[in-house]
């Protein structure tokens, strides 16, 4: 098969053995396949792939159909339409998928877009109601809506019935994210317009003494991204005086059980949302897999709306 | 009544109005009132008493009976002798505690230890279990353990089932700690006895990068007193990496309907077990109400281990 390959800091198309699924594993023919952050560091040599994972095929998410199964697998047969989060491997044409970390592509769904559900809806998913538990009519700040898993919890927020705030750099991104009745700001001065039940931080350090002031009492801050820099002078005080928290997170360094126990979650909480209009999954550009580099270039320029997504 | 009382930075006794119980409150005679961090912060000027509580008679937690019932009190009646969480004022002859707010005496406590028990216990409780959701089998590090609250958080900790350390800097305190079966350290290179599944942090800043470092995956470290400093700097990748939680709390703001739920959950899981003998309360020395003056030296000084508590 040929997949995207890492190899001395460049990406290019290259054949690799046809993988082959274990018990419990499905081997999918990837269609579609998202682009994340982890792969852009990877890519720099900042972020190796965890054990298990193919070490230099990036690719945190795919969606494609079932060819074949290994033994005991019960939930899916060949022919499914699947999507799935993996700890690596996605960008290739072909794919090794627990069947417990794989999910049904809803029907509305076509193969790029399904390729780009994953990470960000888990991530966000999980971000916002399994940790920060976030319910009915709380406030809650996106920094860095822009992204696919800043598009992905402006949406679920909505649907949950909080109300949203978002940050976004880039002028005709926000006034897009506006026009979707979301609250759309420029960063800067953004602690103005709080107090915030849930901060979901996508930028890093730059942003936490600005959340902290802004976080309502008992407010929870997820910190799922830090490209602008990890390390903060943060005020214990201030944080006890709010009563508030701060949530560290990955979604790639967990165990297959958690994945697998997050995309129950998914399926369950999310994907109806596809079905009944509250969700979409904005695209801002498509490449086919030989054009690897331009799409990981693409990516890493920023300015965009939603996901990067390879089709295979 | 007679009452201790802030003036200018010097605390001694004064002459007060009696209070008068309102709707749902009590008034109580307070026979033990225990000290605590904030009632030095209050002496020097840096945490004025909140909306509603007496601005110049110290004391968060007290012991006493019942002498009068506002109208509409459900739960006590005059003679009974309770203990409680107060915003301010239970340094005094006289307080005036909500009936919601106040737990019942266990029979095995004496005047002075159920003068040290509310504050020490419910925060300790709050921040280990509400907050944290400490499990059986969890390993646990308790920093400052030789205060009210550390020495109630190993004791809650170990009837809980957890694996407990402790960081006492002060050595006589530290050997006491031991005896009881903690695992009982100095506080240099605590971060080399992790992973730890949650940490209270009851001392401040200094601590925080080990914290991170001794952090367990899914680790969580409650921030409860920042003695020592309340700035540090943060690595928030490190946090995400181990999907770590850090949370600030303060019990003295909180509202009356939050201070009666954790009244409730101390009356079910921490009263019976001073009568099953799991807890104790150590009271490193008592003072009298007119030795206020002595007393908050004393405390000061440090090198307690447990409780200093007012006889009134």
């Amino acid at each position: 098969m040929r997949a995207a390959t890492i190899r001395d800091g460049a990406i290019a198309v290259q054949e690799h053995p046809d993988p082959e699924p274990q018990a419990g594993e499905l081997l999918v023919r990837v269609r579609a396949a998202g682009l994340n952050g982890p792969d852009m560091q990877q890519l720099k040599g900042r972020y190796p792939a965890p054990p298990g994972a193919p070490p230099d095929i990036p690719g945190l998410e795919l969606a494609g159909e079932v060819v074949a199964t290994g033994r005991g697998v019960l939930r899916f047969e060949p022919g499914d339409r699947v999507m799935a989060l993996v700890a690596g491997g996605g960008q290739a044409e072909l794919a090794v998928v627990h069947e417990r970390a794989a999910m049904p592509v809803p029907d509305e769904l076509d193969w790029i877009t399904a390729g780009g559900v994953p990470e960000a809806f888990t991530t966000a998913h999980d971000a916002l109601f399994t940790q920060a538990g976030l319910t009915v009519g709380e406030r809650v700040l996106v920094h860095g809506a822009a992204g696919g898993v800043g598009m992905a919890a402006v949406q679920l927020a909505t649907m949950a019935g909080a109300r949203v705030t978002a940050t976004v750099r880039d002028e005709a991104a926000r006034e897009q994210i506006a026009a979707l009745g979301i609250n759309a700001l420029e960063p800067a001065g953004f602690e103005d317009h709080g107090p915030f039940d849930v901060i979901l931080e996508l930028i890093g350090a730059p942003n936490l003494p600005g959340d902290v002031a802004a976080l309502a009492e008992r407010g929870r801050i997820c910190v799922l991204g830090v490209g602008a820099g990890a390390k903060v002078e943060l005020n214990l005080f201030a944080l006890m005086a709010k009563r508030g928290r701060i949530h560290g997170s990955l979604l790639r360094p967990r165990s297959l059980e958690e994945k697998a126990a997050a995309a129950r979650r998914v399926e369950r909480a999310v994907l109806p949302g596809f079905a009944s209009g509250d969700l979409s999954v904005p695209v801002t550009a498509t490449f086919p897999l030989d054009k690897v580099a331009e799409a990981y270039e693409r990516f890493a320029a920023g300015r965009k709306l939603g996901k990067i997504v390879l089709e295979v």
